[in-house]
Formats: C-alpha cells, sequence, structure tokens
C-alpha cells in the first residue's frame, strides 16, 4: 500500500475490491466477521500497530471516514445508535497489529440491555453502580 | 461551561476538583464508575450528544487529551494495553448524551481472553470466526 507496508498484514495488501472508500491516509472497508449488520473498518494505511502513534492528519483522515460511513450505513440500514472503537494492544484484544478504528452499527432490540456499551469490554462492567 | 450548556447535564457543570487536564475544547476526567484501574473519559465541552456532531476542531482536541492522558496513565499503573470507545445514542448504550470518549486501561490477566475488544459490545463476538 505504500513504503510502511508489511507484507504479512492482511490490512497492508487489501484486494481493491474489498475498499468501500478511501482517502489519502485511510481506507474502509466492510468488516469480514461483523458482529452486527453493516460493521465497517476504517484503517490507517500506515503500517503502525498502535492508534496513539497516528499523526494529527491520519486521525482527521479516520475521522472523515468515519463520518462518510455512518452516512451510508445510516442509509443503507436502519441503524439505531454506533459504538465506535479501537483495541490498543494484543491485551486490549487487537489481533490484526495495523491501526482499524471499529464502526459498529447498533439495532434496537440486538440486545436486551444495550446499557454501557464500550464499558463491557469488561464483560459485566456495562451497568452501573456495580452491584 | 459554556453557551451551549445544558443545566440538567453532568458533564457541563464538572466541579473543577473533577477536572484532570483541560484544552480549549475538551477536558479529562476519572471515570466514576471504572471498568478498570484509570478508566478516564475525554469529554467535549460543548454540550453535544452525538460524536458525529463534532466539529474538526473538537476532535482535535479530544485526540490530544487521549495522547496525553494515555501518556500520564502509562506512568501511573502498569498499563498493558487500551480500549478507546465511544457510544453514540442510548441503543449503543450511551447514557449521558454528552460526548465522551472512553479510555480504558487493560491489564495482562484482567481477563481470561481479551480478544476482541471492543468486539464485545455484542457479548461473545469478540471471537472470530465464530462458532
Amino acid at each position: 500500500m505504500n513504503e510502511s507496508a508489511d507484507p504479512e498484514c492482511p490490512f497492508c495488501r487489501l484486494p481493491p475490491e474489498r475498499i468501500l472508500q478511501e482517502n489519502r491516509l485511510a481506507v474502509a472497508i466492510a468488516d469480514r466477521y461483523p458482529v452486527s449488520p453493516g460493521h465497517t473498518l476504517i484503517i490507517a494505511r500506515r503500517h503502525v500497530s498502535d492508534f496513539f502513534g497516528l499523526d494529527a492528519e491520519e486521525v482527521t483522515a479516520i475521522w472523515n471516514l468515519l463520518i462518510s460511513q455512518r452516512r451510508r450505513l445510516d442509509w443503507e440500514f436502519r441503524v439505531d445508535g454506533y459504538n465506535i472503537g479501537v483495541n490498543v494492544g494484543a491485551m486490549a484484544g487487537q489481533t490484526i497489529l495495523h491501526v482499524h478504528v471499529h464502526l459498529i452499527p447498533r439495532y434496537l432490540g440486538d440486545l436486551p440491555d444495550p446499557t454501557g456499551g464500550v464499558r463491557n469490554v469488561i464483560p459485566g462492567r456495562g451497568k452501573y453502580p456495580f452491584a
């Protein structure tokens, strides 16, 4: 994809047909194992593992794709909410060590109780005060 | 906090002693119900509920506080990873309808299997391929 590319990294060699939208510093693709209909990834072009290692321009590029992919999803699906999330490091659940932001559409009734959203990265901590 | 303030919103009337760090457009506080030690929130100053309703300057301001709060947490705790996440809308688990970004430190052994991270907003979808 560019001079930082790692030949072993699946996000460094995305087939063009997987790319939904792109700009100079980031691309959007459909997640291959969607946790909900429309689950989308925004991926930095540069091969860097740590979200905190991006520069301001890259963050803006990702932000711009988040905005426009959200518009697409609102139009294609009946989305009721979104979780946006990033895992930084294997201990936080990151499996592909190339920065990607999850855009996860949420739907009325997809969970009996959606309270807490991203708090549920630690299961059972979504609700507060905790029992 | 500014002319957009909602008198009913807890993030519009944060007591100064809760503020860990601030810039012109955002503030950082410790989460009152931390899901892990060091759980921090970065909050837009402007009272707007939807993360997608921020402007580019506000996103940059939040990004800058994420970076420096991450540095603080790395120094104060023995952090092994981070989840960064935003809930957009009540159906995505948002409870305080004023934009806030969760910065959740993760620690070796805090879960038997951390795989998936923010994918776990839908419980059980953290691992893939799904059975």
